[in-house]
């Protein structure tokens, strides 16, 4: 026998859960605000408590081992707890996008065979609509509104009443057997037929929340404020990273500039997360004001604009740019800061800050590889090629889905979809999502690089490039624009060829955009993110610009996007749209 | 086919290991220092290319996966390069305590059955006589003097020779194909005829690494200066953690405190490490020096007087508070601190610190328990029971030792063999090694909790109580004291029946020590730990107290305590001593 063959026992080897987190912050944090909301305040042996006691009454209901049970909800307490109650019941947490239109929603509970549905007072009636289409249907459990005492009685079961009625004693925790096992499902996009639902291990949960407090630096007793939506991959593990770290969770059910800034001076935030779009909105000039003691926040989803950056620091909140997606378990790569960086002008460190970074800890290896021959591109930050990423946060695989599970790992690497640099100090950009790329004359054109320079001019708001058919080059960029509330109106008397010259003077020639729109507002996602596949279709109909501001295709595009709003399919795509982070 | 089990694959699922922090490190990092050491200094690009050079050159010599490599040095860049470029050759790390005298040295030799023996230059004469005890020998390489441009001729193998003739190509790093695989093999103590050696896993190496970065709020880029020998618990796990962090590591031959305060203001040090008696090596009147910035301090390895913590804060050392042993991979407690306790005056600060405190989050559970029946005591802080520990950072066992490894283990519990409490606030706290309660007529004494009495008094420099044999109560205290230099003179007028007055003010009746000696040192391990099993041995020829201060006690036992230290047993419990972090 090798000598070394010491085998594993019950007190040296422990299956990763973040369910430890939990436990431990009842006995380490036990007096400690757990959650706070409205009127209501927990402790961490409080919500250990209500944990215990939903994952109690899930058993007794007959969940057993890898079922499914789904919640529809905002940052309530109820969806902080279901990260801890479900899994401790055994089961598979999958909570669902609170703003996706009755039919997706009623395809996630579908695919994914939910036998319990958890919904919030307020999406009663949306749920109503999802299941009324569905033969086979979940249990439902209202979700009453914990800040007051009015209880709805319209339906059997309710949070409250289950928590109370439940006997953690007859029904303890399910013991996490193995580390492998599935503890949440996230539906993302259904490019295909089918939809694509990540799902995550214990394992990779637990690393993943470690490695990302780490890489934060999130300290003891960290003061959490949950303007990320919990269901955007487990609120990118933070939800289980507050327990681990003995913090308060702050929620809010849907966060305005007014609450945010509010709750942060009431509670004393320390952290938020949120994509950059959450930039904008807390720089609104009528809300933002100048923060007391400083805010980390962690940003990712779309790469932020450097000037945007520039910004929203200005005011007090300290930026950490990480970019992921649903199947990395969130952030996969963090823009570490790097010490001699203090030292470069403060525009070339928001260029430095806005790229991608460098692998998370988790990860045993990141790299930008040519898609075709899976050869790494040179470290020269011009040459690009698929982001690819490996290590233990990386999703098993897609539910009941094996072509795409497939087709997303290659080599022992997974794939991204997203064309990116790697920089010679090791840091990675993002170029572009494959599918946003220009290919102009058969130049690739990257759609991140022209919006960030229209993103420098001082009045563009928000900007999005696509393509457009062009019968010489079969793609050319289309850009549109949304302007900062003061220029908005004609008067301003910006015109489509200015920002056209303007480009100019910042890009090659092949990237300027031959079509500027100008919008009110870009149509987004639920999540923030630019709906690029509206835009898109409406590029198909444009032609080339127009010296003028053009009135016309404004309106046009205006109309289209409602048009396709309208769309069934679009909802398909909406869905596709939140599958980066 | 039940639709969670998506298998693992290479891109999902990467075995743990510490091994990737440092490939991480020479891409996310390269350029940064990594190590400084007199007047050299390394990039981490280039430790990384002298750690691949070290793996190759291991395995063209020969050596294979779960070969011992062993290495006896102090903090020199060498021994850093060795926690990375011994297991990257697949091989397992054994460094040796460098203040152990030949024989010691040898038994570890032997029972390991180390294939190479890395040795620095100043050591060589002391490995000789180890090896020439020896009639299986490793192969012995000498490390010469990197910050001396003379080399040492007289041994066939030098280390930096070694690492310019590797082929990193023809031997590139062995894969970890299994995280349960041992990454090392740290020696502790040997009470039974057999050495115990303590074997890591690299899950559990990668686990502890992960965890005390998180929880000692270790950011970015640290300056981490070499206090604590790197021998002892792979420096605690921060070995491996400054290549997770992107670190400096500042390498001392021998730590003086002025060395360690020209260092913390050379080079900005922010972190370090050591035993309380490093505390009053820092607070030396002569070199003590307020810090400009603060340093934080990581201390364990015996429970610090609360009176000495507070004076170490004074200078402006930030001390974190933690507990562990060599089998748990080092710290297993950390005394977090609670933001309600800045609220409270500083005395109390102190005491609550100086409780050894919560799990680190890499342990899936924390308990005291009877060691009998394995039930929990009351969250009372007064009923003792044993310290039990349980997860995966705890070690595979001991190498080729199925006896101790079997008893180390109860219940799913690894079993300290520490005495200590469980407050009612989740906090642990060491009332004693097991085997240093002195049971006095029945009741059990704390001797760390007399200690903690003649701490507080103004004169004391060190103290440590043992039992002395005593006809009717069977064992009663006795007192071990070294003044503080102002006061070790005789005209200082200090008598035992002082100390015995000031202990009767401060301890029930019972515990007052009967006897009190003052030495002017007391024998300590070369890791600073006292070393009570010689202090035992004095004490059972000691009398009840006098009340004059008594010369003759002090001469007698200064002349034993040096006899004991000359008696070839001694060099067996001395190791034994050093079985506590």
């Amino acid at each position: 026998m090798d000598a070394y063959s010491l085998p594993k026992n019950d007190a040296n080897f422990s299956e990763l859960t973040p369910l430890t987190f939990i436990h431990r912050a009842a006995l380490a944090y036990g007096n400690h605000t757990s959650v706070v909301y409205e009127n209501i305040k927990f402790t961490w042996k409080q919500t250990y408590e209500r944990c215990l006691r939903l994952a109690a009454w899930l058993q007794s209901f007959g969940i057993r081992k890898n079922d499914v049970v789904s919640i529809l909800a905002p940052n309530v307490p109820a969806l902080y707890e279901s990260h801890f109650g479900v899994p401790m019941a055994g089961a598979v947490l999958n909570t669902i996008n609170t703003r996706l239109d009755a039919a997706a929603i009623a395809g996630i509970l579908h695919h994914s065979g939910a036998k319990i549905l958890f919904v919030d007072h307020q999406l009663i009636s949306l749920a109503t609509d999802a299941l009324s289409t569905l033969t086979s249907r979940p249990e439902v459990v209202l979700i009453d509104d914990i800040s007051s005492t009015i209880r709805c009685a319209s339906f059997g079961l309710q949070y409250e009443q289950v928590l109370a009625s439940a006997n953690p004693v007859a029904y303890p925790p399910v013991p996490v057997t193995n580390e492998w096992d599935a503890i949440a499902l996230n539906y993302t996009s259904g490019t295909t037929s089918e939809p694509k639902g990540v799902v995550y291990s214990h394992r990779g949960a637990y690393l993943s929340t470690m490695t990302l407090l780490l890489q934060w630096g999130v300290g003891l007793q960290p003061v959490y404020l949950w303007s990320l939506p919990m269901f955007h991959c487990n609120g990118w593990t933070f939800t289980w990273g507050m327990a681990a770290r003995g913090g308060t969770n702050v929620c809010l059910r849907s966060p305005s500039a007014r609450d945010m800034y509010q709750a942060i001076s009431r509670y004393g935030v320390t952290h938020m997360c949120g994509a950059p779009v959450l930039f904008n909105v807390l720089l609104d000039p009528t809300e933002c004001r100048q923060l007391t003691s400083p805010v980390h926040m962690m940003t990712g989803g779309a790469p932020p604009p450097a000037a945007l950056l520039e910004s929203i620091e200005s005011v007090g909140f300290r930026i950490t740019h990480s970019y992921g997606l649903t199947e990395a378990t969130g952030p996969a790569l963090v823009c570490e800061w790097q010490q001699a960086w203090n030292l470069v002008p403060s525009a070339e460190k928001a260029r430095l800050m806005a790229r991608q970074g460098v692998g998370a800890l988790t990860l045993s290896d990141v790299d930008v590889k040519d898609e075709q021959t899976m050869i790494s591109v040179p470290r020269d930050g011009v040459t690009q090629g698929e982001i690819c990423l490996r290590g233990s946060s990386i999703m098993k695989g897609y539910f009941k889905n094996k072509k795409d599970t497939d087709a997303a790992f290659k080599n022992g690497w997974f794939l991204t979809g997203d064309v990116g640099v790697m920089h010679p100090d090791g840091y990675i950009e993002i170029k572009d999502r494959s599918k946003d790329v220009i290919i102009s004359g058969g130049e690739n054109i990257s759609s991140v690089e022209v919006e960030a320079a229209l993103y420098r001019h001082p009045m563009v708001l928000e900007a999005a490039v696509v393509a457009m058919p062009h019968p010489h080059w079969g793609e050319t960029p289309c850009a549109f624009i949304a302007l900062k509330k003061e220029y908005a109106s004609n008067e301003a008397g910006i015109e489509e060829g200015d920002i056209v010259s303007y480009c100019r003077d910042k890009l090659s020639h092949y990237m300027v955009p031959r079509k500027v729109v100008f919008l009110e507002e870009l149509p987004k996602t639920s999540t923030g993110k630019i709906q690029k596949f509206i835009l898109r279709d409406v590029a198909k109909g444009m032609q080339k610009n127009n010296p003028k501001r053009d009135a016309n295709s404004s309106r046009r595009a205006e109309r289209e996007i409602n048009d396709i709003n309208r769309q069934p399919e679009a909802r398909v795509e909406h869905v596709l749209a939140l599958s980066r982070l």
